[in-house]
């Protein structure tokens, strides 16, 4: 049976569509019209998952519509941001109802335990592509930039890194790891978990913050280079598995500092707000490892246990 | 030379960007940080423009920047919204300079004309692939709902319809068009004009409102379901070209009402605010013309010159 994209909309999405009592329209006019509360400023971010480039083609769909919208929450919470409502932009090769499903299944899974409302979209024929955009709020003034580490700050990452690209590596046969191992591996690999509730926690706290998509040694550049500051990261303080440490020095590193999808939180802090960042360290089931400072200078010296600058691989995803 | 995203988004995207005073921070940060106006509620909605389904895949690249905003700014049109703010995400086979650089003049040409400011984006690769998110504002309470057309009002739509789907039958070889005529009804599939000025000034007059993108005869329905309505519309009222009088009844109407790509406005409002709605027609280069009226009972009764219901094809694109 043809079914349209009116029908795909209406069974497929907005009924699984929570309510949100700042959308005054949500899916179906031409424009969701919101309310954006008095004293709260509005952030906006927009990520794309391409079939065959950000997850393989065969993909599971829940999986598929689970890390769309992990990914966008991820930059909400690297903005110490609560989000709250979202578009999405579907282009599919066809309506198959089965994938439909199970890829609004997984993506209102994180929606409904974010609360982030579906307030409209776009839903086209063509080569699969998700593009979802969504919109979060702060208290005006409070959201965590890039550009706000300061000489002297410490450097927190949370999670473990490198979990992601160690599955892919595994998956590519590239590492050995127990078929035990690999499912928690794979878990973070197609379901990560955004650190919402602790980019919203250390909102006060911290000074800048973004989230590991390409991997520590390109994102933490990103605070640096917009905070005209340096860094030295201490390399045995890098929260990794064990499996991760099981490998060669150039593996490891190259895996925990460059492999990205991480979707952990990068941020610097005034030393100041050390013990009250170290007693919040496990809460919302992720701890915060403080691996390093903010100097002066320009790049990242990362130091071995020794003390001594080691070099690493730098660089991290790149499209084109 | 290889060209990383980051340089795309530096040299031929942020260089480009305006600046906007409620722009807190712009591109190049997790999210884009926005203050909406204190009385002001925020509109949003999303499209996508696909490689082969909206456009041909050997498209001027002017035209496809050009259009990719158009399409987004008829939407803000739609709900009488000021444009403000948009997020690109560009999915590309490769980094063509050439190629990238007309793309962002024709998009900056629309974007600059509207003051809307790009915050923000996604840069990935993959098959050619354009959604644009455009964020608007309207006084809070006056934005136009589909659902807003009562019994006894009038039906009016902007501009001429057709006219692209005219073009594009031209160019299907369906019909003959002079080779004048033609370059002018390109302009028009290749270039549309949203309808920004005249929302905004239908913002406090209409009652109900929509861009047509699928056809009048679709999109129409879409306002007389919302509205809980049905329509009278006189066919000798509705505004074409004599091209597309020239052909014979059954083609010209397909093309008028169901060929889509038309983004002209059609607006219910109270027969109160005719007098004052005809005289603000021509303004902003684009006629008003009244074609019909909202009754009971729900879908469209199409009448002739004689005032006969007459069949005419009523479907709109599909994509599935």
């Amino acid at each position: 049976m043809p079914v349209s994209e009116f029908d795909i909309i209406q069974q497929v999405f907005k009924s699984r569509a929570q309510s949100d009592n700042q959308v005054i329209c949500g899916i179906g006019d031409d424009a969701a019209v919101i309310e954006v509360p008095t004293g709260q400023q509005l952030l906006v971010s927009t990520d794309t998952l391409v079939s065959g480039v950000h997850y393989f083609p065969d993909a599971n769909a829940f999986d598929v519509g689970f890390k769309s919208l992990a990914v966008n929450l991820s930059d909400m919470a690297a903005m110490a941001a609560k989000p709250c409502w979202m578009t999405l932009a579907l282009t599919l090769p066809e309506a198959n109802q089965n994938w439909l499903n199970s890829f609004a299944d997984g993506l209102f899974t994180l929606a409904r335990k974010y609360q982030v409302a579906l307030v409209g979209g776009n839903l086209a024929q063509g080569p699969l592509s998700i593009t979802i955009t969504i919109m979060g709020t702060v208290p005006a003034g409070t959201a965590l930039l890039r550009s706000g580490g300061c000489v002297g700050d410490d450097i927190y990452v949370t999670g473990e890194l490198g979990m992601a690209s160690l599955a892919l590596a595994s998956l590519k046969g590239e590492c050995r790891i127990s078929s035990n191992m690999q499912q928690s591996l794979l878990e973070r690999l197609y379901r990560p978990q955004p650190r919402v509730e602790t980019g919203m926690q250390i909102r006060n706290l911290a000074s800048a913050c973004i989230d590991l998509s390409d991997g520590l040694a390109s994102d933490l550049l990103h605070i640096l280079q917009a905070s005209s500051a340096g860094a030295e990261v201490n390399l045995p303080t890098i929260p990794i598995t064990a499996s991760l440490k099981a490998l060669n020095e150039q593996h490891r590193w190259s895996l925990a500092l460059c492999g990205g999808d991480d979707y952990e939180l990068c941020f610097t802090a005034p030393v100041a707000n050390r013990t009250v960042l170290e007693r919040m360290s496990g809460q919302f089931g992720c701890n915060i490892t403080r691996i390093g400072k903010v100097t002066t200078g320009a790049g990242i010296r990362w130091l071995d246990e020794n003390g001594l600058v080691k070099p690493v691989p730098d660089s991290g995803y790149r499209h084109f």
